[in-house]
């Protein structure tokens, strides 16, 4: 990189060209002032603004490595250092009645850009705003879809196509640098002008920090580096489908016999509601005190003990709340473990027909209690993983132990949470045995969160919230160093007569076989939905895609590893292997490693579909018939996913067997 | 008024307070470059800007009456001119880079603020935004509700508690003073901040005046002396209702028969389809070319003739469009009469499925040949009035033959549109008789336009988009110097399964009977709505509300004379003769003239109606009970509208009979 400082103006540039320019009449800071309205409802924001001021700071001046940035009476100060392939500005000041600050980095109109969290509309950002807050997805996801407005109006939110449960303020261009701004606060990463991308941020960051490299792998590496990645997976895990199941003992048993009968291999069964339900006017939900229910699993430790003796594992559920009216919630609210409001009181959160408190991981004690619990009622049961859901809904106006506001830490919390896991693991000595998966993250998840899910999809075919979006979301959450994910099998929302068919479980069946772990979920309502196990068709199905699996296992093995030691995401752009244009834009296939292309049929009642290869020679995994690079159309009747290896791969002789 | 200078600082008060205040830390002045998307869909206009750069303009330097703010190298110059009761802002100056000016104007919690034109949702404007743009007013206009995103996502738009045919950027406060700017760019009156009005115009405004009086009559007098009134409604038109009905001339002949003979007294009948219709995939549209159509009215001239006879008039349409494919259209556009694009072509205005011209009244030959038609083939045919329809879908970016763009004429159009209308007229010596009513208006807007109608309603009792909504429109554009409108007896609007009931057609019936005019409308889908005469109840009600309009005529004909004479509009608020502050935020109550407070039923499947009574003595017109100032529950059966007489009217007699 390259560092020119004038008298009044500098400029950054790498390789690929200019980063930033600042001159008189072009300035690289504005500052400002603005009015915020946040609304929340449950875990969906309406985050508005109304700007009082916004001033360029024209003016320049620099004292050594001292960079005052004015115009008349407005300053902003802050520190610039410069190494061979990295910029940090730092030690920001300014006066304290401006609330907003404005950076502008050059772009230009071809640029493609990538990150800021996983992104389930778009994996190119240009073009677009994206706010970095963590919040619920939303049901619909797509403001030319009624159904998003449905969702609004009943109070769940039905997003845009920012909204995510993991943001992060990072982007990666191919300009060939990475951007991180370290900072918990709200912000805006604006790439919706031709020749400026403008970062907004809701108060001032510790830093902003820019990194020139060679290639997207040198950025991969760096991104490892910078966040960590993932550890591996256990192999338990790798070979054979998750079942996710509820109703009791006799279900499970009755359940895993079928499955077995049948053909399927089941490494686990998930049972969410292991702590029981609680009846409300909504339906069942389950009840948020975290220890095994003797009325709906009775003799769950011989439960846990026969199904180990067939390798399987019993996986469960666990949030960061406690719902009011347990011994647990109101020891947690005695001893002040709660998230607080500004009177010192717990800030008690609303679901709808219950209440519940959060717990401060911030508070030492409390964390320490939290992980005593997952010790003791999870992980010494035999409990081998679990989803550790939530985290997204932290107040703006909540107060933590630490002193800091919701404000602060809304973004922040997801990580926390997923520590709290990590910890409770690593004490018992459990760290690549026991999993937890989570969707809420942020910078820090990469370290602590074993594995992630994809949220809550809608149990349908569309683009912004079915299982489509599934795919650039686990690419962008690899580009961000976390490698491992997952999604439910045939999806989860199903609100307003939109229901799961056989179809679309079967299409999300196939590709799952293509991620770090395949699990299904009942969905929101069991009921109305398609189940696995409701036709021959789809039990035989699950036999076929669990013994494909199992076939592949070294090679996934051998993804699963990479990930974990180079940082190397299980689900890879191809733009990261292909030096080639139009892999720059290709959102819904993606490489699964390094040998493997896999197109994902993301539409309903189609019997082909039409792939693009980069350049090289590969070959289709189940017609074996070889292509070079290009635009193909090839059949994909459900259970035949379009999926490629790479001749010259060396797993091609395993590849070759399937 | 004061005005006080000091050096670096002044202040403008009236009687009241403060209205304006500059001084350092406190800026009058901001100016600021954005960047703004308008994207219209038919009359539908999604305007949103990005701010750039949002200056306060902090130091002021003043010479006579030459004001200089600024703020480093920011300035903004104007001139000050000050008369006892008023003050004008004008030869507004800045910098050609900057296209927004702020004004911000004192405000306190409970200051009520009226206007901004016709206003469908709110009254009292204190606590949200008013965009200045005509526009459709939108279906369903609440974003509560599923309907308001069906009509966006079907391409009609739902609206917005703002969106109005008829914008005005002019205000009045209970702070006693008119506020009026002079510019037809689009602005924003922003009322949402506790202790300041901010005022955003999109470029440089002529003038900003400020009008100090000491009661609400006196404003109104104001506003007659500023924007004019409108002239005295024909005798004809206010006896009786005018039925709307569609068809032909036998259709005509066959309802007016049975109308009479159910006892209905009717003025006039209204036939939008005298042009004929044309069928598109969408339903029957009116055929664009405005002349009879001999195919759907045969002998028009004789149905006209046969009317007359007994006393009925014929009423028709117009708009000022020309659909494709017609000669009048080729005429109009070899002559280069069309409103026009960047490229000199004629700007063709898509209405789904037809292609119209939109004619350009700033070409003055365009404007005499239009009238001509208007003249020749509707006034010399004996028709004795129209709805002159539209006038809001202005493209920002067409051309005028008087050299202005489209972002400047959208806001004037409508008014040329009635000043068309108007000469036409005139120049038929038949002002006083025709009646022509539109629902797009602005300023000049009064002086031009013989009656307003409340637009397109949807056929239902919703708060925003309902019956209900066109209490506040009629009272704000009354505000506003234009004392003369009514609404579509039963709606207009029926879209997604929401269809008129006999009881909603019944309720806006006897709430028209207290306004300057009734008429009825089929609605947008006949067959599917309620209509007049589909059961014998409602042809008794009609009757009876005919019978009542027609006792009350010596009453309605003052009102309608005070409205001509003083600029008092026919629907008033109570807080323009009581000076009772709970009047400031009644909204759904008026005063129909000085003497009748009329409290519409607006909530479906009433039978008794809470209404508010300021300080003097009613007589109930119906029951005859009397009541002092309060709130009451009265009985309030469908036929039974809540009305009230002052005791002290001079025409308590006449009432009294009722």
């Amino acid at each position: 990189m390259e560092l020119v400082n004038n008298k009044h103006s500098f400029s950054i540039s790498n390789h690929e060209g200019v980063i930033i320019e600042h001159k008189q009449e072009k300035a690289f800071v504005y500052i400002g002032k603005a009015k915020e309205n946040i609304e929340q409802t449950y875990g969906d924001f309406d985050i508005s603004e109304k700007i009082i001021e916004k001033i360029p700071l024209r003016q320049l001046e620099i004292n050594e490595n001292t960079y005052t940035f004015k115009n008349g009476d407005y300053r902003l100060e802050c520190q610039i250092d410069f190494k061979d392939d990295e910029i940090t500005i730092s030690h920001i000041k300014m006066d304290k009645e401006f609330n907003r600050i404005y950076f502008k980095i050059a772009s230009n109109e071809n640029e493609h850009l990538y990150g800021c969290g996983e992104q389930f509309s778009y994996l190119n950002l240009k073009g677009r705003e994206f706010p970095i807050w963590t919040s619920e997805p939303g049901v619909g996801r797509d403001r030319e879809k009624l159904l998003t407005y449905q969702a609004d109006l009943m109070g769940v939110g039905g997003g845009d196509y920012y909204t995510t449960n993991f943001p992060q303020a990072t982007f990666i261009s191919d300009s060939m640098y990475m951007l991180h701004m370290d900072t918990s606060l709200y912000s805006v990463f604006d790439f919706s002008e031709k020749n400026v991308t403008e970062i907004c941020v809701w108060g001032t960051p510790e830093k902003l920090s820019i990194y020139s490299r060679n290639s997207f792998v040198e950025i991969m590496n760096l991104v490892t580096e910078k966040f960590g990645t993932q550890p591996k997976l256990p192999s338990w895990l790798l070979d054979g489908v998750t079942l996710g199941m509820q109703g009791g003992t006799e279900v499970v048993y009755e359940k895993v016999r079928q499955a077995l009968d049948c053909g399927i291999n089941v490494n686990a069964v998930w049972c969410q509601d292991w702590v029981g339900k609680k009846i409300t006017s909504f339906g069942k939900r389950l009840f948020w005190k975290w220890e095994k229910s003797d009325e709906t699993y009775p003799n769950l430790e011989k439960l846990i003990a026969d199904l180990k003796e067939q390798n399987i594992r019993f996986l469960a559920y666990i949030n960061s709340y406690l719902v009011e009216g347990t011994d647990m919630f109101d020891y947690a609210k005695e001893k002040g473990y709660f998230v607080k409001k500004n009177d010192g009181q717990a800030y008690i959160a609303d679901f709808g027909e219950f209440h519940c408190g959060t717990i401060d991981f911030t508070n030492p004690e409390a964390n320490t209690w939290y992980k005593e619990i997952i010790k003791t009622n999870m992980i010494d049961l035999g409990i081998s993983g679990w989803m550790a859901d939530f985290g997204e809904y932290i107040p703006v106006d909540a107060v933590f132990a630490n002193g800091k506001t919701g404000k602060e830490m809304h973004n922040i919390y997801p990580a926390l949470w997923a520590k709290c896991n990590y910890e409770a693991v690593q004490e018992r000595n459990k760290l690549g045995e026991v999993v937890y998966f989570m969707r809420a993250g942020g910078v820090g998840s990469a370290k602590y969160n074993t594995l992630f899910w994809a949220g809550d999809q809608s149990v349908d075919f569309t683009l912004h919230d079915g299982i489509a979006s599934t795919i650039p979301a686990g690419i962008s959450l690899g580009l961000m160093g976390n490698g491992l994910t997952h999604f439910d099998i045939g999806g989860y929302t199903s609100l307003f007569g939109n229901v799961r068919t056989e179809e679309m479980l079967l299409r999300s069946l196939e590709y799952a076989v293509f991620t770090p772990y395949m699990r299904t979920h009942e969905g929101n309502r069991p009921d109305e939905n398609f189940q696995y196990s409701d036709t021959e068709k789809s039990l035989q199905q699950f036999a076929k895609a669990t013994e494909l699996r199992h076939k592949l296992l070294p090679y996934i093995e051998k993804v699963i590893e990479e990930n974990a030691n180079t940082g190397m995401g299980a689900m890879r752009p191809l733009f990261l292997h292909y030096d080639d244009e139009a892999c720059l834009d290709i959102a819904y296939e993606y490489l699964f490693g390094r040998d493997l292309l896999v197109a994902p049929v993301y539409e309903e009642g189609r019997t082909d579909w039409e792939v693009y290869l980069p350049e090289d020679t590969w070959v289709h995994l189940f017609t074996k018939e070889v292509y070079q690079g290009g635009r193909y159309t090839v059949s994909a009747e459900i259970g035949d996913i379009p999926v490629f290896y790479r001749q010259n791969s060396e797993f091609s002789n395993l590849f070759a067997t399937i």
